[in-house]
Order: C-alpha cells, then structure tokens, then sequence
C-alpha cells in the first residue's frame, strides 16, 4: 500500500519519523515545504501539492491543525477526496468536530473512498516512544486494513469506537475535556495551598503517589508548581480551541457542563491576557496562583 | 499509654477496630451509646462522657462530623481540654478549617496538652485494608510519639506537613477539592459522551487504563456509569459540607476558585433536590446525565 | 418607493401591518404562506418567492429566525441579493452575529444593492404600540432614506451606530445579554427571597418603584413572581439561541464573558429539561424557585 | 425620646446629620472619637462609650460595618443590650446576615428591650438628599413607633417585612446581591460592546433611556464607562463582603446562585488583585474591559 502523509507539525513529523522506520515508502506533503525536505533523508517522497501526493496512494494519514484546515485540504477540486483513489482511506488524526468528520466521510463515501477518524492521544515525546493511543472511528473493514499501519506509526493501543466517523472525535473531544479540567483543578488547589501557607510540592507529591497517581496529574502538577510555561507542550490557545470545540459540541447535544464553560473561560481570560503561546498551565497565572 | 477514641461513624469504627487489633486497651466513647457497646467483645472500656474518657487517657483520638462537634468535645468544661493530663495529646482526624485546627491547638496549649491535626484519607473499606493515608501536623515531639499508634490505626503513609496544626487540614481540604471536580469533570464528560453517542463504558476504560489511571477515576466513573448512587460511599451533603469549607478557606486566603465555585453549586443544587444521602457521584443525576 | 417585507412572524406581522397602516402599497412574502393572505385585506400583494418580491421592490425589510434562515432568503441564485435592483436597500431586522451582516453586507455591494443592519428591541405589544427602538448601520445616505420607512413601521427611537453594518448586530446583541442576565439574576434573587421566607412580592415593589424602576425588571419579576411561563413571550429557545450569539461573538473577540456563560449553562439545561417553549423566565423553575 | 447614634462612618454621619437638622437632642459615639466631635456644633451629645450612650438613650440607631462590629456594640456587658432601657428600642441599620439580626432581637428581647432591624438603600449622596429608603422589621409596635424618628433620618421611603428582625436583612442582601449583579453584566457588556468595536457610550445611552431607565444602570454603566473607580462610593472589598453575605444565607437556605458564585468569584479575584479600594466597578478592570 502506497502510503501518503500531510501535516508535519510537532505531533505529525514524530509520526511521519515513526512510519518511515517502518520502511514504508513515504509520500509527504506540508504547506511550508521546508519541514518536509527534512524528511527526504529518511526516505520521504515530497509532494508539491495535496493533489499529488492523494492522486498516488492508498491510504493518507492527515493531521492538521483544525476544523477549517481538515476542511480545506480534503474538500474542494484540489483536495483529498477529488484525487484519492476509488478504495483509498484517509486516516484523519486531528481534534475536530463530530459534526466535520460526518461530513467528510459522506463526502469520502460520494467520491468512493473512505474516511476513518483517527484522532489520537499522545505528546510528541510520548509519539516518539511509540505510546501513541488512537481512538478510531468509521468504516469496520478499513479499521482492520489500516492497524498494522497505525501500529507502524506508533500506537500502543487502538480503541475503537464503532462505525460513525465522528464517534472517535467524541471520544477525544471528551478526554481533552477531562485533561483541562484535571489542569485547572490542580491550580486552583494549587492556588489554595500555597496561599494557605503549606508545602504545596509534598501535598502533590501525597496525591500523586497515592489515589491521584496518574499521568495526567503528575505532569500537570510539576508544570504548575514549577511555572514551567515555556516552551508550550501543549500551547493556551490551543487548549482553547479544543475547550470551544467541547462545548460547541455540547450545545449540540444539549449537554450541561458547568465546569467546561468555567475552564473555557479562564483559557479565553488568558489569552487575552497574552498567554496564548504558554503552555495551557499557565492559566495558574491567570488565577493568581502564588510561588 | 493509655488511648481512648471519641467518634464511632462509618470511617470512626473501622480505625478503633484496627487499634483494638493492635492489642491495645481501647477506650471508647461515641454520642450513640450502642455503637460504642459492640466494641466490648473486642476489648473496648466504654465511658460514658467526653470528660471520663479523657480523664484517664493520654492519647486521644477524636473522628467526629464537622467543626461545632469537634468544637463541642473539645472545649468548654466538660471537654477533652479540660480534662485531657499535661502532656496529653489530642489527635484530631475530622475534617475541619485551619482555623479551626489552630483555635483548638491554642486552647489545649492552655492546658498544658498538645492538639494534632490529623486528617486521613481513606474510604471505609480502604481503612479497614490499612490503606489509610494520615495527613498530620502539630508539635513535632508528639507526632514522632504517635507514629507507631497511626500506624497500628491503619496507616499506610504518614504525611507530616509542618508544626502548625492547621497545615494538614489545609492539605486535607486541598484533597477533598481536587476529589470532587474530578469527580463532577467525570459527570459532565460521560454525560457529553452518552448523549453524543458515543459508549462511555469503552470511553472511560481507554482513559483509565492510560492517562487516567487513578483510583479517583477509576472508582468514581464505574459509580456514575452504573449510577450505584446508593448506599453512598460519601455522601452528597457531606461532600457539600466539605466542598463549603474550601470555599470559607479560599474566601480566608483570596484565592479564586470558578471550577470550585462551579462544582459547590451543583452539589447544592441536588441536596437542594433532595440528593443529599445519595453518593456524592449522584450530581450526574443533577447535570442530566442520561443512561 | 415600492417596498417589500419578507417574515411574518410575531414581530414580523406587526411591523408588516404597521407600515400598511400608513398606507404603503406592501409586496409581502412568507415562508408559510397563509400568514401573508391574512394581510390582503389590509392591502399587501403576496408574492409567491423572494425572488419574485425582490425584483420589484426599492426597499426590503426581512426578519427570520436565525442566521441561517437570513443567509437562505439573501444568498443564492434565488436570494434577495441576486435580484434586488440597484441602489436598493435591504433592511435586516433580524438578530445575527455581527460577521453574518457583514458578508452579506459585502454580498449585496457585489450586486450594487445596499444591506443595512436594523435589529430592533421590542416585543409584540409593544411594536403595535409603535415603541420600536431601531439600532441600525451601514451605508449612511440609506439610513437617511429609510429613516421615514422606519417610522412608518413603528420607530419610537432610531439610534444610529455608523457605518458598519455589524455595528448594530453587536449593539443587539449586547442588550440581548444585558436583558438575559438581568432576567437570570431576578429568579436568583427571588428565589433567595422567597427560600429564606420573606415577601418577594414587596421586595420586588420595593426595587422596581425605586433604584430598579426599569420596564426590563417590571416586567420580568411579574413574569417570575406569577410563574407566567405560558404561552412565551419570548422563549426560552429563542433566548439560548441569542445567548449562544452572544458567546460566539465573545469569543471571536476575546472578551471574557463570566456571568454570561452562566446564564447561557442555565438556559441549555432549561431547554434539555424540556421548557424550550416556556418563556425565557422559566429559568426559574430550573434553578428552583419555590412558589 | 432621648436618642442615640453609634457609628458615624460615610454613610452614618450623613444620617447622624439629618436627625440633628431635625432638632434632635442627639446622642453619639464612635470607635474613633474624632469624628464624634465633629457633630457637636451641630448639636450632638458625644458619649465616651457604647454603654455611656445606651445607658441614657430610649432609641438607638446603630450603623457599623459588619456582623461582628454590630455584635460587638450589642452583646457583652458592656453592649447595648445589657445596658438600655426597659422598652428601650435600637434600630439597627448595617446590612448583615438575618441570623445575626435572628439572635440579637433574641438576646435584646431577654433584656426587655426591641431590636429592629433597619438596613437601607442609598449612597451618602442620596442619604443627604434625603432619599434614603429603610427596610425595616421587627416588633411592629416600635416600628410603629419610630417612623417619625426614620423620617427624621432621611427616608424617602419605608418598607415594612413582617415581624421577624431577620426579614429585613434578606431584603437588603437581595438587593444588594441584584445591584452588584447589575453591575457586573453591566461591566461585561460594556467589554463585548468595546472590543466589538462599537461606541459603548451611545449603547448605554440607549438602553439607560429606554428599558434599562433605571438608577442602578444609569450610574454604574457611567462609572464603568469613564473609569471613574476613584474615590469609591461603594468600595470593591465592601462588595464582597455583601456578597459573601448574600452566598451565606443561600447556602443556609439551599438557594442556587450561579450567578452570584461568578459574581463573588470576581469580586474576589479583584481584592486579590489589589483593587479593594477601588468602586465595586473595577471589576471591569478585572474582566479587562477596553477603554
């Protein structure tokens, strides 16, 4: 299977690295073109345009940086779905919105190819250690094609989520909700004991040693704790982004979320305060916590 | 050393029947007489007042509902104060305020005896396994004295958080937020998951089998997923009265807590809806959680 | 001037009937046609498409549900823009988000027609009542010229917000909030009242004939007070869709909207507790307000 | 009637004035005896203790900054309670919590002398103007009774709750929690209008000319609008103790207030920020409401 990629930001080129480890052929394709000249001595095959690279592939993974550019680069007559080949499957990795990934998929299924939501869990460094957890969603059949190929890329596990492309974004959608949430919970009680004047650190270090000890929890805490804001590992202003996605998609489903609009807030409040390219902890700051 | 107990609740019971396995003489105090009386097979001298129960002990624990009935058995002339030997110690478990915890250090100081703030964390059953994690602070001396009796309590980690007897209820207080906006983070976000569609069951397994790999998370998504919501592991008007204490210390220090805000209303909201001996979890219920 | 009305809702056939009333020859179209020859006999001519009414008209007013519902009749081979002739003006009355107005306000220049913004506050009574507070902007000669139309259609105060045709948009929307929230804090306040015991009835004739003598909370409170949630008179629906406006405009522009996100929460979980169709102020049944 | 006068802070000596115009024999003291003395020109008794005054007076107004201030002069023996009249009356004007106004008619009753409760509505500038408008309740007799004494002091107005001291203080914290409500949607408002980039003056016009014509609309939407957060008339950290005053009791009778949470939350977070001094509307700053 000829194999295409296009999306070569921090999370995309570890994954790139890792399929073309595989000894794949690689087709790759970027906007700015320069990203993907780095990846010609690992056996990459630069594309000039979307179009090239869809028009000679069997599958192509995407992971690009929204709904508008997922959008741009599968519709219209120089996108994904125009060129791909009948059979062909476009994995799509990015945080989107159910309701994108439905259309897409029809859109996929008029022009007789395939579109699988693939969206993915993973930092760049948990990527590289190949402990990528995706979340798939879509056609059952192409699902089965495409796992040796998602294993090449990195997954330590693939869950999947039934046959509606935008089930998988669900599931995403709901585990960054849980992650921003858990973020801003560690500041403000982080916030809360260093005001009261107790050892924040061994306070965290109790929890995430005991009913707390998760990922999740350990990493936040030590970003909050030690004002590790720069460079963003995952940036305010995407936080944001993904929290709007939250609950737009909740106000579809006319879901309540209480907590979500109060977070999303506090993201807004930051970035407009000029922490958008911080990491997403630095809403500590936002609230006041004291150091 | 002689030790008595006051406080024979769900959690009370549990660590005096863990003393008592440890051979020690037990006395034993409760406001319900009878809990206290089943205590003798095992060993416990039953008093029949606050002030005969600290009249011939040295060590007193103390696990009672809030802070007017920590306040009731301790001070005035028929409290522990009173009555406690110069060089006695007092070793607080409730959840309280700090200023609380200090108010009660200051007067047993008066007397010539030592207060420890002595918080846990640990649901029954856990408590009964010897999982419990003490969250102490006070007079040094004292707690290095009382170590190895936490540790026939049922401790499996002893936190030690300063010599100011307020600090381990400022870490307990901490906890107990962090616990409840987990918890209704996880309300809100199976409640995104189900009404998009997606199976929250396999949702939630992914991420407490990855990133969300906690107890916390574990326990309190199977308690929504099933809506086991009774009998209550903790009850929903506890975890108000808890989740008001935040907010009093957080009105105390300055600190802005929207998420925590957020998630006293909801509790609020369903005592108000007649929830309130109900699991904390039964929120969900509030939120619109649908199953 | 010939002039066109496209909308007969609540609001919609009072306008229509007011500019009749000044015996205005009016070309009328609606989605719903029955509504339309109810007006025959006070002198409309039915059009049986936007096309066919826009060809002939100088002037068209239209006011529909949503920004969807503005972008069909406008956009498109069939639309407003495509056959109004040029140097005739479109008067939006319709409340939509500021960026809607001004692509269509772009679209119409495309065509040589003008599009002004004309969102108005009143509600139906107080139309016929001819009350109407235009807020309008755009192209600044056409608001001169319809500056008499707007009279004829029931212009009590027209205020003029420059030459953006989003202007006024913005202008609606920020009202459209300050009314919602206002109506929010008074089930809150009420409820506060009436759950500690006292009169809220003479609270709130205490407040509304002195520091709150304002038409907004007289009415509202009397609404509240009297659970007059049937039949709406502006629903609940109505009021999340404008909220949701609000949220979306605040966040294109970054501006943190705290006590906004709270009422739209309140008014998502009212409509998914089925009182979409109640009047805004049925909000006060969600929150509790005893009776 | 021999009356007193305890309190003479902004707004006490502003009412301490009044009575004195009306030829009263007056009765004063202070914390700070300075501004005591600046009264006896104009008439006034300077009293070197609250027991002093009590001692000798049929009525006492009282005016102090909080629950505690108002215990503090009532209980003890040296409170006005121990040492007024038989039938004696005081009238107490703070804006505390109705439990504490609950508990101190309880201990005047025990004395044999009448507590009413009397918080009111207005700025020192209205209070000169005579515009003040009491809230009262109690024994209904002595309300009866000093209605000429409140009319003295400058009431435009008088509204009488009921028999229970408590009712007055839930109307005054209702109201007090509707005004900094106001204030805050009014601040965010103001925020959306200016960063979407219309004139934020001409929309206040609008609406305070129309259905906002209001008191409270009409002066706190200028302060916001010109910045004017120095000198305050109603200072930031006075606003959060009302409304920690006005969340207390909805806590105490399990009412819901979304809105009120946020609202406290941002009064907060703006006294953390150093702003307490400023006027309640430099929460605006907070919010980073654009100029």
């Amino acid at each position: 299977m000829k194999t295409g990629f296009i999306g070569l930001g921090n999370l995309g080129i570890v994954i790139a690295e890792n399929l073309l480890a595989a000894q794949q052929p690689l087709y790759v394709y970027n906007r700015t073109a320069a990203k993907a000249q780095g990846l010609i001595a690992q056996g990459a095959i630069v594309c000039t345009s979307v179009q090239e690279l869809a028009a000679q592939c069997d599958v192509v993974f995407s992971i690009v940086s929204d709904d508008a550019a997922l959008n741009h680069i599968t519709q219209g007559p120089d996108g994904i779905a125009a060129h791909l080949k009948p059979g062909g499957i476009h994995i799509a990795m990015s945080t989107i919105l159910p309701d994108t990934a439905i259309a897409l998929e029809a859109l996929h299924r008029q022009h007789g190819s395939i579109y699988l939501a693939a969206p993915l869990m993973a930092r760049p460094e948990a990527a590289r250690a190949r402990k990528i957890n995706f979340l798939v969603s879509g056609n059952q059949e192409a699902i089965q094609q495409v796992r040796p190929l998602l294993e090449q890329a990195g997954a330590a596990g693939i869950w999947e989520f039934g046959d509606t492309a935008g089930a998988a974004n669900v599931a995403k959608l709901s585990s960054n909700y849980l992650i921003l949430t858990a973020m801003e919970a560690l500041a403000e009680g982080i916030n809360l004991a260093r005001r009261s004047g107790i050892d924040a650190d061994l306070w965290m270090k109790m929890l995430t040693s005991t009913i707390f000890n998760a990922p999740v929890y350990a990493s936040y805490s030590q970003l909050i704790l030690k004002e590790a804001f720069q460079p963003a590992g995952f940036s305010l202003k995407l936080g944001l982004k993904d929290m709007n996605l939250v609950l737009q998609q909740a106000a579809n489903v006319q879901a309540v979320m209480p907590v979500g609009t109060q977070v999303q807030q506090l993201l807004q409040e930051s970035v407009a305060g000029g922490l958008g390219d911080h990491d997403v902890t630095a809403v500590a700051r936002t609230i006041g916590a004291l150091s």
